[in-house]
């Protein structure tokens, strides 16, 4: 579905049939976390489509509210579209269930919270807590992150169908920023441990020592749809204390999703 | 841009051009807060189109990620859309300033803390922070709220351009749910009021007794972007002590946001 043509190539040329909503939703994915504000020459550009076309199209959904227009003339993402995208349920009835809890590992650690879902082979940020002191993270609600080198990347992974994970270790890949290669074998590892213990530690060097540690949630169909992370600085970090604490949340929300997972033998009540 | 065709009328003829895009547009809006998920065929009713254009266009629509189909074949909202849409200025930027202050106000007041702005004739929930043992609302996030009837709805209004306070003021209102008319002289005071104190007050006594303690959010442009307020049970509720903490934390966010308005000489730093 990849728009090929030519930038300025079909200027005025009106679109024929559901081409139309290809471009309309180029539009939309020209926007990102390091593009939430473009002009219209900016607007063209990144989504291949003419400066004619882009500004009739984007005059179009700035009418429904899709998009929005400021002052200094630039499109940004509009709160209509929002309204509607609040009601994807695998963003919002996870996060509403998951919020309180989230909120009790955020008094307790006083670092960041995440919770992520898969979304293709990453992981997307539905909510983050941090609180005033947290030291800053690039991590934005909504962003990506990848599978196979971050706490929640993991959980997802490990949980994943085995097709899928066959296909992710099929592939390169490295540990991002160091760029250290990462073994299939030492990844598959890695994975049947994060099952059995119910439970992945990261911990990462750069850009500052920190360790994550993140815990699978389940719903109503005890399939395994989010994960729970908690990420604090490593200094001074008790991953030991923090794999009960983030376990516990994540068990709560899964409860609350309906799961009767945390019924096993293992638990007291 | 309202799709005027009579449901089926044209049914397999392949839309011309822009309408589209407006269609596509429509079948997004075919999803609220009581209709999450839909069956094609409330989907082609809501959004009035034909059920042949309307899987069509819903298919392309999944293939994005814009809309995402269930195991019972009903569509729901989809990731990528929410995605996209949480690069919203309005929503996102706000909420995250925002965020850490609610938190606060939460603790203290271990009830519901709202975070609202104004869209056309009404005000949208961006955030809601509740505690577990929160009284039930029905407030969600990306849902619209009155705007002369609510703490948050007063206060958008109250700062709101002239032109349109009086465009509000010259409609019939009536206060729901126990639809008691509104006088426009008597809001029109009250109005004026709350940017005198810099503070809204509601008193609501359906469906159960509570106040709603509402303050306004200024940007680096000092214009007022949003209204942030706490509401809890009349029971034990004391107002005099809730304003002070909601227009401190209203200030926060204003100050996060680039405003001086805090320096104002009631300062105290």
């Amino acid at each position: 579905m990849e728009n090929t043509d030519p930038p300025r190539a079909r200027g005025r040329r009106p679109p024929q049939g559901d081409p139309v909503v290809d471009r309309a939703l180029a539009l939309l994915a020209a926007f990102d976390v390091r593009h939430p504000a473009l002009s219209l020459a900016e607007l063209s550009r990144r989504s291949a489509i003419p400066p004619s076309s882009a500004l009739r199209l984007a005059s179009r959904l700035v009418e429904w509210g899709a998009l929005e227009r400021g002052a200094d003339g630039r499109f940004v993402v509009g709160l209509r579209l929002w309204e509607v995208a609040a009601l994807a349920p695998r963003a919002r009835g996870l996060r509403q269930v998951a919020l309180p809890y989230m909120r009790d590992l955020s008094e307790v650690t006083r670092q960041h919270i995440l919770l992520a879902v898969r979304e293709g082979d990453e992981a997307v940020l539905v909510e983050r807590l941090s609180t005033h002191r947290a030291m800053p993270v690039l991590y934005y609600v909504g962003g990506r992150l990848p599978l196979h080198s971050t706490g929640v990347g993991l959980v997802l992974l490990a949980h994943a169908p085995a097709e899928f994970q066959d296909e992710v270790l099929a592939r390169p890949l490295v540990h991002e920023p160091e760029r250290i290669p990462v073994s299939a074998a030492a990844l598959r590892r890695t994975l049947a441990q994060v099952r059995r213990d119910g439970l992945a530690v990261v911990h990462r060097q750069a850009p500052r020592p920190l360790v994550t540690v993140a815990a699978p949630i389940f719903d109503g169909d005890e399939q395994m749809i989010a994960a729970l992370s908690v990420l604090v600085p490593e200094e001074g970090a008790d991953p030991r204390a923090l794999g009960p604490a983030v376990r516990t949340a994540a068990r709560a929300v899964s409860r609350g999703l309906g799961s009767r997972i945390a019924l096993g033998s293992d638990e007291l009540d």
